[in-house]
């Protein structure tokens, strides 16, 4: 059985939400990314994760694969015939993955990141000065869609709808973008994505207790 | 013809780099990333590419593709034979994409970005008491192995030669890595990595004059 180490509400959530899209039963294992401690034995989440960052997932054969955008890919392509990402050799693959990228370094690493990691003005003066202008492009993309890519769900949604929930969180108001912000309340109706997100805000409301 | 629309120096030059090592011909539009403007022309790059960043592919059809992760496997995948990458369904495809993803995150975004845009010391703190333990990640793994992934020259060391080269510029000194500094000295001796790396400078420096 596939295992994933997450942390309640962390970019992790998007592999969750590609698991349950998919059908796929795993063990979670949680996560505390201050401490990088593994929850259920307290063990040190360094020795399973050297760069102590999560998603990390435990392969069925004990490799660990880590980073969003390649185990996003890797989750879909377990169940192909699902379209939750395009099938190598459609061009639409490499859409896909611009946006994981777009995604995980403007709007990740380049804004969110420094908001829960680094928190001092001084640090995020220049990100939040940036943050529309990353925002408007999917934003505009959008306008006219309902996906990312293709007419379908994909893990690019998951990742997505992940990083929009986080903006709440970070201060930004995502209504500013009624193509965002009706995006992800279509994206956040989706069954598998509504119980994955009540499992994690639960989660992070009984650590944050 | 493909085309490709560049920075000298920027992280387009990974993609130059696997243009060249998959013996691709291009053209090569050189952008200024601080006013926007395509050089040949003094044509607005907004117009091209909104997002305003390098690289940009133009495909065959004329459709556009962005971010270096995308644009890479494209590239790869145009000469399966050459083993650029991994193909689709190896195993090994997934650990290219999460080095890309590691690379494109961490170093690039949560390093080199700061330090060529932000600039002033504030911002920049915080980033600069990390780039080691990121350093630590790629120089632990590339201790008993040529190439980031499998035995042979993938895009993803494109990708990497081209972030320590930055960071040397970024006032990182390697040096400190040997495993990384040995490797980047393995990289840059492929002539097409030299000759891709030896245009740039080249241009990098004519404009700075």
């Amino acid at each position: 059985m596939l295992q994933l180490y997450f942390s309640p509400m962390a970019c992790s959530l998007a592999s969750r939400i590609a698991l349950m899209e998919a059908g796929i039963e795993a063990r979670y294992h949680l996560v505390h990314l201050w401490t990088k401690k593994v929850l259920e034995d307290d063990g040190d989440f360094l020795a399973v994760a050297p760069k102590g960052a999560v998603p990390v997932l435990v392969l069925e054969n004990g490799e660990r694969l880590t980073e969003s955008a390649a185990v996003l890919q890797y989750i879909a392509d377990l169940k192909p015939e699902l379209g939750l990402a395009p099938r190598p050799g459609d061009p639409d693959r490499y859409r896909l993955q611009e946006w994981l990228s777009f995604i995980g370094t403007e709007i990740h690493k380049g804004f969110l990141f420094p908001t829960f990691w680094y928190k001092d003005d001084a640090s995020l003066a220049k990100p939040r000065a940036r943050i529309g202008q990353t925002l408007s492009v999917p934003s505009a993309h959008l306008a006219h869609r309902e996906f990312l890519v293709g007419d379908r769900f994909t893990v690019a949604d998951a990742h997505l709808a992940w990083a929009l929930l986080l903006l709440r969180a970070a201060g930004v108001d995502v209504a500013q973008w009624p193509d965002l912000a009706g995006y992800l309340a279509r994206i956040q109706a989706r069954p598998q994505v509504k119980a994955a997100v009540g499992i994690e805000m639960q989660l992070w409301k009984s650590l944050a207790a």
